[in-house]
């Protein structure tokens, strides 16, 4: 029978989810030490909320059909458009200004490569209804916090800043052209300036302004609030050819960047004023951030950041012999009392086999308990020593 | 421009994500405490993946349809056929016995009434590969001491267990009608029993012969290895008469009542030895429970039991003038650091605003910055008090 998952979609089997659960509780824990809240939104919106907010291209990566009423339903595209719908349909509820977060899966019918899904999580801390530069400055600063209580080295990491404006008088298809700058080289871009439509000279004309770009005024602003935020030694860099796709940007955007072979943008984001005002018929200021989750783990991973007991200080509780299986029973309920993570092998069966379940589920300790003492085995070194209730959570923190 | 959300789906805004993400973080450290690993599935799977699976019903109610590529594709309606065909999936990956919990949306396109949603949490533990009745008797252990920890008082609460083997020779039609014993009453069961085909004098033998069915050989197993286990306080009692909906089942069923007007059940569970083998081609042995999340909120919610400061021990740093706002800054950043959850105002606005957004936003105090001292204002007692930054910690807890 077929068992296979969609091309695009993922299970994520225990050792993966603890390490996705391990970095969203940090994340979360972060965002909320800056009062930002936690929002969550169906996964099915009426088509109509969607389409037509994300370009020619978002509307044809849609997952949508037509549910059994006849609705013609749209699966979540990203959380910045549901986001607007909740501050249009509950204005009286939320207070502006929000700072909220949100992490669920969204769906895009994309091409599947490597690091690309149809299913991924999206993790987004977005300020809404401030115009000052002191909510972009707050949320650069969220990101470089995340990331330092992450563990990333602050020497590895860049965010790249840069203003939208300094586009202003460019037409749209040469942004995205320049925005390739380092995937393709300075005669990459040229080439492709040329390809589409522009003289060589006017070409390099137009590069070397973009390059040559002075700092904006609010840029200046958000650099001198950072400098009374956090410290966390990571470099914020000024890069004029920093673009960004997303169309939707209206100020400042931002990049954040792992140095390092096979690692790269980890995350970004942006002001974009114009966006959330959609269904409420106004101009609603907004700054946001948004983690590439999966790009995140992927870093992470390369980086060794992760700790290594995320099940827990995990023990399990192994009976000698039948006869003192509910002895063993018994021992595992007082040992999950003094706040360890306790396993029980739940049928009958010999030591042997219980410490090879432990082997393959790297449970790191097996307490054997035998008639008239407890043996703690440490399982990666062999070591075994005689304890007691009392002291063995001692032996095992 | 239409706002509305689907029928049968919702937004959570933030004081309702708190309080599940509060439920939601007890329940995974009670799990973990067992040794489940948590597991995620994707949100589509090939229609042929879930159909068939759940009766006429459930392939009605499941969300289908053909994605770009011409794939039949269906959203995930529970997560245990999910979790059957990742068994046979992963064989060589996943070493049996499993303890797994998985805590993701599902989606039925159910009539909605209250309490009924079509898109809703399952909260679901499971131990995979295990015939011994210890497995049963951890299930039922894992629930009562989730629900422990969730602060319920042991005394409003039941579970209650019986072995669908006393229903193996009742034809499955009338099963589902003895079920309803507690909600219609003695005379509606036999009433419906007659409805569906039933002599009365055949009504009231085959009611009294379930009542007065003796306790199972299997379920005094059951009942013997949780004596031994942790002592919740919490009733377990045999009720022959409970059948739970869902024909899977193969041995014990249990559900977890809560006793008082408008509450119920918040869970339930049980042995099913057919389900889980079926992409595998062999029987494959497995018991689990899983909480009506929604149920479980609401219940809550009555007696309360969340705790007050889900928002963490919030603070707002406030200006007294615009001269101070820099300065402000600088103390939300310390304070920050000092495991505090901090919100600062982003724009330049008069104290007054400020106070009233905090009021606003049940913010719990505020730190009014003036150019010499600190003041801490209590918002529920209006009461106010000079700090410094090292003993406000102490202030607020």
């Amino acid at each position: 029978m077929n068992t296979q998952t969609l091309k695009g979609f993922r299970d994520f089997l225990p050792k993966e989810v603890l390490k996705r659960q391990y970095v969203l509780g940090v994340l979360k824990k972060v965002f909320e030490s800056y009062g930002f809240e936690p929002l969550e939104t169906p996964a099915l919106e009426y088509e109509e909320i969607l389409t037509g907010k994300y370009g020619e291209e978002g509307d044809k990566l849609m997952y949508r059909f037509e549910d059994l009423g006849g609705r013609k339903v749209a699966m979540r595209y990203d959380q910045t458009v549901p986001l607007a719908r909740v501050i249009a349909q509950y204005q009286n509820e939320i207070p502006l200004p929000l700072k909220r977060y949100q992490i669920q899966s969204v769906w895009r019918a994309e091409n599947t490569q490597k690091g690309r899904y149809r299913e991924f999580l999206q993790v987004d801390a977005d300020i809404v209804g401030v115009y000052s530069p002191l909510a972009d400055a707050e949320i650069i600063n969220l990101a470089l916090d995340c990331v330092t209580k992450l563990g990333f080295n602050s020497k590895n990491i860049i965010l790249f800043i840069n203003d939208r404006k300094i586009f202003q008088t460019v037409e749209p298809k040469f942004i995205s052209t320049i925005d390739k700058l380092e995937k393709i080289g300075k005669d990459g871009v040229l080439k492709e300036l040329v390809d589409k439509g522009l003289s060589e000279g006017s070409a390099e004309e137009l590069l070397s302004k973009i390059e040559n770009s002075e700092i904006t005024n609010s840029l200046n602003e958000i650099f001198n609030t950072l400098k009374l935020m956090l410290k966390t030694g990571i470099q914020v860099e000024f890069k004029p050819t920093l673009a960004r796709g997303l169309d939707y940007y209206t100020g400042a955007i931002f990049e954040l960047v792992v140095q390092g072979p096979e690692l790269g943008s980890i995350g970004g984001g942006g002001r974009y004023d114009k966006l959330i005002g959609i269904f409420s018929g106004k101009d609603i200021p907004a700054v946001g951030f948004s983690f590439g989750f999966d790009r995140l783990i992927e870093a992470m991973e390369q980086l060794n950041l992760f700790p290594n007991n995320l099940n827990g200080n995990e023990v399990l509780v192994a009976f000698a012999d039948s006869e003192l299986q509910e002895k063993a029973l018994e021992v595992s309920t007082k040992l999950r009392n003094k706040n360890l993570n306790v396993q029980f092998y739940l049928e009958d069966a010999p030591l042997e086999k219980q410490l090879k379940y432990a082997d393959k589920k790297n449970i790191a300790y097996v307490l054997i308990v035998n008639s008239n003492n407890l043996i703690l085995k440490n399982m990666a070194s062999g070591e075994q020593k005689t304890v007691t209730l009392d002291t063995l959570p001692n032996e095992i923190q």
